[in-house]
C-alpha cells in the first residue's frame, strides 16, 4: 500500500513539476514530457483539478483532429506553501504558489509579553484573512513552515500568573500541533535564525550556492550555518550560536547571560556595543547615536567599531577555517554601525583563512521577510524531505483532518 | 523516458530493501510489502536474477496449492559497493554485498612517492582479485567511493622527472575515471579523512546520530564534521580543516607550512609535540619516545600534554558552540599520547560550550578501515543522493562500459 501510494505521489509531482516549469500544457504534452501514459496523467490531472491545484486555462484545436485540446495550468491562487515569522514582537505570515511566487504577506506587531496561544492565534487570522479575500485558498497547501525565536522567552497563556516557562522544544510541539490541526497539512518548526539564513542562501542574487555562515548582529548575537544546501540543526538545536564563542579570555571579560565570561555577545551586541562606547567616555544609549557617532568620526565610536570589527573578525574567520563557507552574510544593527563594518570584518576575516581562500563578507540582501522566506524554502528545495525529522512526520495529520 | 526509467529503478530498489530487510520471501510477499503487483514483481526480480543480484535460495509449498513457491534472497556473493581508502603510504579496498556486509578487504603497501597511476593499478589489482577467487562477483556492483590524501602530494605518473604536481581536484577527476571505466559504475571522490568521520559516525558504537567533530592529530592536523548524516565538503572542499585554526597569536607564534604563523597544527601535530618536548629540553625524537616520557611522568612531556590538550579543547570548544555536535572523535598519535588525553580535552572543551551542554569526547572506534568503510557508507545511506555532485554523476558512464 504504502509504496504503491508512494509511486502515485511521485507521478502527481511531476505532473505538478512540469506544469510549473511549463507553464500551460495540454494532456499529450504533459504525457511526453513526464514520460508516462495519457491515461496515467489524466488520471493524476482529475484529482488535482478536484484539488483545486490545476486549472483549465484554454484549449487549442489541433491539426487533423475533432475536439479541441484542453490547455492546462497551475491555479496561481491556490496556496501551496506557508511560511510563518514568530519575532519577539511581531509575526509575519507569507503564502506561495506552487510557481513559488508570493501570492500573499501580512505582518501583525504583538506585546513581547504576549502569550505563544495569543501570538499563534494572531497568525492564524492573518493567514484566514487571506482565503476570505477571495484571492487564494488553502484546498491545495502542502505544508508550512514556521520559524520561532529560542530560547522560550514567552508563556504559552501570558494570563496565567507567576507560570513557568515552558521548554523551547515543547512550545515548538504545541505551535505545530495547533497549525497542523487548523490547516490539515504537515508544519515543520524551526529556529527563526535558522530560516533567515535559508532565506539568504536561497535568494536569487546569492553568491552561494548553499554553503553560508550567517551572523545577527542584534539585541543578542545569534547566527547559522547552511551547509550544502541544508541549514546545520545541531544534536540540541543549537547549530550556528557563534554569540557565545569565547573571545575574551583576559580579567576584563564581561559577564555573559549564558553564565559565562567574554563571550562574543558581551562586545557585538547592541548592549555590549554601547557599554565599550561608553567606557570610552562616549555617552551613548541607542546604537543610532553610536552610529551617529561613528559618521561624526568620533575617536571612541571608531575605536570600538574597530575591536567589534576584529573580533568578529576573528570568530567568523575560526568559523570559515572549519565550515568552508562560500560566502559570510551579515544582518542586525551592529553590522550597520559604520558603512565600512562588513569590509572591516572581511580584512580581520583574511588573517584567519587559508590565503589560497578569499570568502565574501556582505550584509543581508533581505530585510523583514527573510524568516519567512526561508521558512518557505525549507519546504520545498532547500531541505530535502530525508533530512526532515521525527517532528514532521508525526505532525502530519490524517485525510479527515484534511477537510478535503 | 526519464521519469518512467526512474519508477522502474523505484521499483527495483523497493524490491531490494525488502529482501535486504526480511532476508528469504517468496514473490507473493515480496509484492505484498512492496505493495506493487505480482506481475511488476516477477519483472523486477526477472532483471534481477539476470544480474546475479538475486538468487532461489528455496521453495517452499503452499497449502492448498499445487506448486512450491520459490523463495528468493540476496546473492550474499553479489559486491554491491567498494570503498577504496588511499593514504600516503597504502591502499586498503574493501566490498560490501547488498546486506551491508563486507565481503572482501585487503591492503597493500606503497612507497609515498610512488605516482598515482601505479597506486590506482594496485588498488584495481587487489580489486580484480577478489572476483578471482571466486568469492564474489562485480555483475551488481552499484558504486565506488574513493578516499584520497589532500593536498595532493604525488604525480601521476612518477617515472616522469620533474614533473609538476597536478591539482588536487584533477588527481581526483582522473581517479574517478580510471575506476568508473574499469568496472563501470559511478565513482565518487573525497577526502579520505572525510570518509573516516564518516566511517565513525555509522558506526553502530556512535552515540552520535550523525553529528559528529572528527579530529586527526598525526603527522599533520586534519579534520572532518559531519552534520544531520552528511559530511561538510565546504566551498573549496576544505570544510574541515581545522588544524589550520590560529591558536598563537603571540611573538613565538610558529611558523605553519600553510604560509601563516600559529595554527593549531604547529602545537598539536606530532612535530609541534616533538619540538615542544625539545623546547623544554626533553630530547625526544619519536611520537613513541614522547609517550613513554609521559607514562614515566615527566614534568616537561606532561606540561606538553597539558598544553596541547588544553589548545585542542579550545578550538574543538570553539567549533562545538558553532556545529552542535552530539560527540568529538579524535584519532591519531598525538591523541594517544597520554591515556588521559580525551579526558584533558574534554575538561579544556567544557569551559568553551554553553553550560547546559556536555558533548562527550572518545577516541575512534574504527581503526584502519574506517576510510573505506566510510566511504561505503556514503555511497549508502549517509550521502543523499541528491548530495551527490556533478563529479558524481559525469563519473557515471555509458551501459555499453559497464560489460553486462
Amino acid at each position: 500500500m504504502k509504496a504503491e501510494r508512494s509511486l502515485a505521489d511521485q507521478h502527481r509531482q511531476a505532473v505538478l513539476d512540469v506544469l510549473h516549469d511549463g507553464g500551460r500544457l495540454t494532456r499529450n504534452q504533459i504525457s511526453q514530457r513526464v514520460g508516462v501514459t495519457r491515461s496515467t496523467v489524466s488520471e493524476v490531472l482529475s484529482g488535482l483539478r478536484d484539488e483545486g491545484a490545476v486549472v483549465i486555462a484554454d484549449s487549442v484545436r489541433m491539426p487533423g483532429r475533432g475536439r479541441p485540446a484542453e490547455v492546462l495550468s497551475l491555479d496561481p491562487s491556490a496556496a501551496r506553501y506557508m511560511g510563518i515569522d514568530f519575532a519577539h514582537n511581531r509575526v509575519l505570515v507569507l503564502v506561495t504558489n506552487a510557481s513559488g511566487h508570493v501570492i500573499a504577506t501580512d505582518c501583525r506587531a504583538y506585546l513581547p509579553d504576549q502569550g505563544w496561544g495569543a501570538r499563534c492565534a494572531i497568525a492564524i487570522t492573518l493567514a484566514e484573512d487571506f482565503a476570505r479575500s477571495d484571492l487564494l485558498h488553502y484546498r491545495f497547501l502542502q505544508g508550512i513552515a514556521i520559524g520561532l525565536p529560542g530560547p522560550n522567552s514567552a508563556l504559552w497563556d501570558s494570563s496565567v500568573v507567576a507560570a513557568p516557562l515552558e521548554p523551547y522544544q515543547q512550545v515548538g510541539a504545541r505551535v505545530c500541533e495547533l497549525f497542523g490541526k487548523r490547516f490539515g497539512v504537515g508544519v515543520w518548526v524551526d529556529h527563526h535564525i535558522r530560516f533567515a539564513a535559508l532565506g539568504e542562501a536561497t535568494h536569487p542574487n546569492a553568491s552561494a550556492e548553499g554553503n553560508l555562515l550567517y551572523l545577527r548582529l542584534s539585541l543578542g548575537v545569534g547566527g547559522a550555518i547552511v551547509t550544502g544546501g541544508l541549514p546545520v540543526r545541531g544534536e540540541h538545536q543549537l547549530g550556528g550560536e557563534a554569540g557565545h564563542v569565547i573571545v575574551d579570555r583576559s580579567d576584563r571579560a564581561r559577564d555573559c547571560r549564558c553564565g559565562r565570561r567574554g563571550c562574543l555577545e558581551t562586545l557585538a551586541s547592541v548592549g555590549g556595543v554601547l557599554q565599550s562606547c561608553r567606557e570610552l567616555g562616549l555617552g551613548v544609549y541607542t546604537i543610532d547615536a553610536a552610529a551617529e557617532a561613528v559618521r561624526d568620526n568620533h575617536t571612541a565610536a571608531l575605536e570600538v567599531v574597530n575591536d567589534v570589527a576584529r573580533v568578529v573578525g576573528q570568530v567568523l574567520g575560526t568559523a570559515a577555517v572549519i565550515l568552508d563557507p562560500a560566502e559570510i552574510v551579515l544582518t542586525g544593527e551592529v553590522a550597520r554601525l559604520s558603512v565600512d563594518f562588513t569590509a572591516r570584518v572581511a580584512k580581520a576575516l583574511a588573517g584567519e583563512v587559508l590565503p589560497s581562500v578569499t570568502i565574501p563578507v556582505r550584509l543581508a540582501h533581505l530585510g523583514d521577510e527573510a524568516g519567512a522566506l526561508g521558512a518557505v524554502a525549507s519546504l520545498t528545495t532547500a531541505f530535502h524531505p530525508a533530512q526532515r525529522t521525527k517532528e514532521f512526520a508525526m505532525s502530519s495529520l490524517s485525510p479527515e483532518l484534511h477537510g478535503r
